[in-house]
């Protein structure tokens, strides 16, 4: 119920109303490292600091697309994976005015096809998780947040598959897990649990290279699945 | 980075933001049923369609502070349990105003124990979750997220703790579990896993009644704990 019991002076003022933004934390995975994609602040107090990229929700507009847009915006990446995260609502998380946040979750298959927008955003650079510079507002918590909710989607979803190319070998599977727990998978634990989920199936080819071939795998479906846990 | 692209007659406008508030999915066990607390609306193009309580956030105002006044508003519950569910910020989700609205989820012990403020919410009406009446905006969608998230979260902590008195018997236990899943549970299997999670503490005394003496227990901590599942 949209009622509201602030003092008639400040219910008619918009301009007392919090504002609504919306921020997405970006990952990929790059040489077995987890990188997010950050922007720097140019301009004002927090200028020197990095920030995800992330803007103002317009009237009228969806939340996931207004994180779209911001981040395609950003990195030109249109068909990244993205899910709301959790919404930041302190009122000094931002120095200038009250500005709620709608924290998104972004993954991408390849840190390398970043193009951001001519003007909109000053160029962007990947950062290891593990040593982000120092972050503007209250991003530090945000990445925070949304590392633990990966991490936690990886034992019970298929979510890796938007970190991947569609068929790829158990070895680049395992080396993505370990970007993202940030330790080193025990390689036959490893095998055993992600084939118990049942997301995975063989593929017809298989990798030649230097080594002896590895077998292709590619997750069944692209589009987040759940396994059940009991 | 809460930059602003849109038009400056816009920008400059804070009528044309979306306002920001917060509804709260309030869950309660009752004999053996799990219920929600809604309260009617009186006026307007939804009067006869009932609502979470929930209201516009002040600025200056953090989300959870919001969030406890609009449900003590309504309920008087001061100490209910809340955590942030899910925003939902579909432009058309008000027939009013883009209203983005971050959704709770609460739980109680007591049901009787609600006693509303005076004057500031109609008097609402505890509802089975399984026969909800009409609901206005995208309260029908908030309830389905509500239940969703307290039946995994009852998988994997001792959120139950909230909707329990501090002591109990297993007995009751098991029934608050059915209430919640919407079907019996099965009392060997359930009792085994229970104690499996390694939540639960034998407590001195036992009740006494009609039947044989039953054994009380406590949840360890009063506040929520998540079992690790790996």
């Amino acid at each position: 119920m949209e009622n509201d019991n602030r003092p008639a002076k400040i219910r008619r003022s918009g301009y007392a109303r919090p504002k609504v933004a919306v921020d997405t934390v970006l990952f990929a995975a790059c040489g077995g490292r987890l990188v997010s994609y950050l922007v720097p602040i140019i301009r004002g107090p927090l200028a020197g600091k990095w920030a995800f990229p992330g803007g103002l929700v317009r009237t009228g507009e969806v939340l996931d697309d207004a994180a779209r847009r911001e981040l395609v915006a950003a990195t030109g990446l249109a068909d990244a994976y993205l899910e709301q995260l959790f919404t930041f609502g302190d009122p000094s998380r931002d120095p200038a005015a009250h500005v709620v946040s709608v924290a998104y979750m972004a993954l991408a298959r390849d840190p390398r096809a970043v193009a951001p927008k001519a003007g909109e955003y000053p160029p962007g650079q990947w950062f290891e998780v593990s040593a982000l510079p120092p972050l503007a507002y209250d991003h530090g918590l945000m990445a925070e947040y949304a590392l633990r909710r990966l991490k936690g989607k990886i034992e019970y979803t298929n979510i890796a598959y938007a970190m991947l190319p569609r068929e790829f070998t158990f070895a680049e599977l395992e080396e993505l897990y370990g970007a993202i727990l940030g330790r080193p998978v025990d390689r036959r634990n490893f095998r055993r649990r992600i084939m118990s989920m049942g997301l995975l199936a063989r593929c017809a080819g298989e990798r030649r290279g230097a080594h002896r071939p590895a077998a292709l795998y590619k997750f069944k479906q692209q589009s987040l699945q759940a396994v059940e846990m009991l």
